[in-house]
């Protein structure tokens, strides 16, 4: 879980000084904790470092739950998201407070069906952003545009999906965020200990119920607000993503369109490859320097042979600065490949926030901290690539990369039942190589969960397979954008299938790039490229929507 | 419940000789209800009567477990499919012996998920009938023809579905039948009481999870035949039918096309109108005789002031030879007005035994029997023509109208939770004038099953309002067909909706006549050339498959 603590007390004074420490002396660590954030950012000052609040950031939840970590290694997806439930309404304060207006929306409540596929009537409260100040209304049937919330509190993707608040304007389009079943504040059972209990409170957490309440919540929102007339427009990223696009396959009668950014919904067994993800990540820090590549492949070896004592993973504790020892080398090994899969994610050109505070190129600047120490160093190198990743902002005295072994993680009960994203690495891959096997994953999810995962249902439920000839006849209306720097991209949908259903790649984006908020500065001019083409999909939808129904009108009457 | 009781008692002595028989005595009434069926078929020796099996059939189930029947009526849907599945053992056993060898099957079981929506991880056994005997395999990439499975034992829809059967040599086609749940043998938690017991154990009695059970049991068998490569082309009639258009619909990766026979897919809340049903069934019966007509609109006054009091109840069970007295005219008004809504539904150009043995053109056959009697002896016209309709094999002694109090019916449920579909009667229709309101409704559902119905699901689920607009550039590969007989027809898609979602109409046909087997001699041309075009429809899915596929192949390769 991520915390954010108030902690008043400095490093342990029975400190190790790490190897390459050990030439500096105390002052000088602290500087090296800063050195990076110093060439784009203000360094804190050293009066201020006792009472830092200590972030406490991305961890491997699931690879932290598990002694024998290697057979269950699994790149994360979402992880940045959901760690960040966790944190989010001081995030998210942090972050109103630097939005304008234009971002203002109003925290809604909409009493939803928990089993929509039951005819049970429990119920549980969801909430929805509801933002109508560019709304043209009813009465000119102004577009709706739908945000499908991911696996998270919703105020963070809807500040994250700044294209959407970007070009309400000039549709004159009442925004709608609707959150996520069981995550944020929308949980089943009154708490998030409720409906994290078992398998029975989790039984309804899956894609479909998703689908099926923001079905129910759009549709008896347009009756409450007379709007049956106006169109919606489907957006997501990622996981919001796959279920924008989802939801335009299942309800074209619901959306007459789908933004589908980043969605990796061909990630399922016997479709993408498995190996796709690392694949693009080693592609990524290969591009960036092949020595830093080589370091990283040297890592994994260097903090399993260091850690195999208990003496050693003492020191490997000491010299990545953790707040607490190491129990195995794999739980180290899990916390910084996670940073070069989320730097992959998050490589955007300028300077963001999403995951967390990180420079322009963040893969670029995270193999640079290698620089100052000679190839053969390689943990020192590591480290600086950490601290460059996890502490940017300058703030950390010492890392802490465990989640809350308590708690129980959506995403991963979604991957457990439904979400069976098969991810294996190469030998050529920045990763030990690993091929996944759905045996060991099961086993996981039986004993962590007690559910047995059904691994081919995501596809008999929304296809993938053979895509192209199944929806070249069938369907319309889809945008899926996707940039080659995201490792999620090679479960993509990355060319054309009908002149309607179409596929945006660029070769240098990241992921969900393109719904950031317009950066006129700073955006490259493929972005704005992609944009314009995400915007001239969604006025011809909007353009046959009217057309359509001025003849349908016209014929009734 | 339709049961079959081996009966040897006569009439009881002490019966009260009705009005119209006044004059004729108690072998003249036998005479009486042999003579219609003599027309047309051998007359029973009055030696074997005392032996007769007595059939008891359809009834409605529904109205006769309440009291106040009249804010409830509703037109029946399918209620014939309903009756059938409590004889179907007997009336399986006789058709077989009637079918050629080209209709065998082999009965399999499959381990079905109870509930597709969550975790859980429940199985019960799902029937499928399976004939390979035309199959040309899978090497040869020949289809796969699925039937989905309506409210009822899957053998009776298969061999009430010869058409399929009967093209399955031309496609080389393997068959496969699987039965919906909650029917026949395919029964969660073991039986049908235990799966009947109450609103838990019908929780996962709905159209979604039926459709998920057919995408499941399919793509298992695909995988197990090494067919993958095979495409599925749907079929189904009546609800069938709406099972085979939305499964098209939701899950176009696992069927290539679907045959979609008299499906009221529009026959829901502000979408169709609920006059529909009536006015078709009112049309029928004015089109066969205007004096027909006035006598079933006179008959329900007729019924209901005779009913009045207690004698003359006892009057009307005499006089329409009931097996048991009625407790209540709307009774006797519900068993008349149902075979006015069958006949119109089975209104066929041949004698046929889809829902009971029939006539060709049976509603001019109901209005020819009341030919005999003057147009102002209402009540004896009205006997006659159920006496034509129920009693055709002219095997019955006396009426059984009544179901099974005690049995649930999986379709009423069906309709108390999602299958919402109004039903009213105009002024002018055959029946009182009557307004479907959903409150009434509602607390009927509540008092009987403890649910309440979710009317504007269905249309949020699969859509209908709109649909030319919303499928006019999204979806293919689907005929609706529909005969304007038919009393769901009102309820059907009427118009071509884009080049490859199109409506078949037919100004002659009633229920699904096209999914019935060829009959080379009686088929009206209208028939073959809606057959005609229904082949060439399925020829363009497969020929339009096979080269995408071959396209897709070339690609990969």
């Amino acid at each position: 879980m991520l915390l954010m603590i108030a902690h008043d007390s400095l490093l342990p004074e029975n400190e190790v000084e790490i190897q390459y420490f050990n030439n500096l002396g105390k002052e000088s660590r602290n500087v090296f904790l800063n050195v990076v954030h110093n060439k784009e950012g203000p360094a804190m000052s050293k009066s201020t470092i006792n009472t830092w609040i200590w972030y406490v950031v991305l961890v491997l939840a699931l690879l932290s739950a598990i002694g024998a970590a290697d057979a269950l290694r699994r790149p994360p997806f979402p992880r940045p998201f959901k760690a960040f439930r966790h944190n989010s309404v001081t995030k998210v304060q942090q972050a109103r407070s630097k939005l304008d207006d234009a971002y203002k929306w109003e925290t809604r409540w909409y009493e939803q069906i928990l089993d929509h596929f039951s005819s049970r009537n429990t119920t549980f409260n969801q909430k929805y952003l509801f933002a109508d100040q560019h709304w043209a209304g009813p009465e000119k049937q102004a577009p709706i545009f739908l945000y499908c919330g991911n696996e998270g509190n919703i105020e963070w993707f809807a500040e994250n999906s700044g294209f959407i608040w970007d070009i309400a304007p000039r549709y004159g389009a009442l925004l709608v965020f609707p959150e996520h079943r069981y995550y944020g504040g929308s949980m089943p059972y009154g708490s998030q200990e409720a409906a994290y209990k078992d398998v029975d409170s989790l039984a309804y957490l899956n894609s479909e119920q998703a689908l099926a309440d923001f079905v129910t919540l759009i549709t008896d929102l347009k009756r409450n607000l007379s709007a049956e007339a106006s169109p919606v427009v489907l957006f997501g990223g990622s996981y919001g993503g796959m279920l924008a696009a989802w939801m335009r396959l299942k309800y074209p009668h619901i959306a007459i369109g789908a933004l589908s950014s980043s969605a990796p919904i061909l990630q399922f067994e016997d479709v993408a490859s498995p190996y796709n993800f690392a694949d693009t990540v080693t592609k990524n820090f290969r591009s960036a320097s092949e020595s830093c590549y080589r370091t990283i492949k040297a890592s994994w070896d260097a903090i399993r042979s260091l850690g195999a004592t208990r003496e050693g993973l003492q020191k490997l504790s000491s010299q990545f600065h953790l707040c607490n020892d190491l129990q195995d080398s794999s739980e180290l090994a899990d916390w910084t490949s996670a940073a070069y899969d989320y730097s992959s994610m998050v490589n955007y050109p300028y300077p963001a926030d999403f995951l967390q505070e990180l420079p322009a190129f963040p893969i670029k600047e995270m193999c640079n901290a290698m620089g100052p120490f000679p190839e053969e160093e390689v943990l020192p190198r590591i480290f600086a690539a950490m601290n460059l990743y996890y502490n940017y902002s300058g703030k950390l005295e010492c890392f802490d990369i465990h989640d809350d072994p308590h708690g129980l993680s959506g995403w991963d009960w979604q991957c457990c039942t439904e979400m069976v994203m098969p991810l294996s690495y190469s030998n050529t891959s920045l990763y030990p190589p690993y091929d996944w096997k759905f045996e060991n994953f099961a086993e996981w999810c039986q004993s962590t969960y007690g559910v047995k995962p059904r691994s081919h249902w995501i596809v008999e439920q929304y296809g993938g397979s053979n895509i192209e000839s199944v929806l070249k006849r069938f369907g319309s209306n889809i945008v899926f954008s996707n940039g080659l720097v995201d490792p999620w991209s090679g479960g993509g949908v990355l060319t054309n299938i009908s002149s309607s259903i179409v596929a945006l790649v660029t070769t240098e984006g990241a992921h969900h790039i393109d719904l950031r908020s317009v950066n006129t500065k700073l955006d490259p001019q493929w972005l704005v490229d992609q944009r314009s083409a995400e915007l001239a999909a969604i006025d011809k939808w909007l353009r046959e929507f009217q057309a359509d129904w001025a003849r349908g009108r016209a014929e009734v009457l």
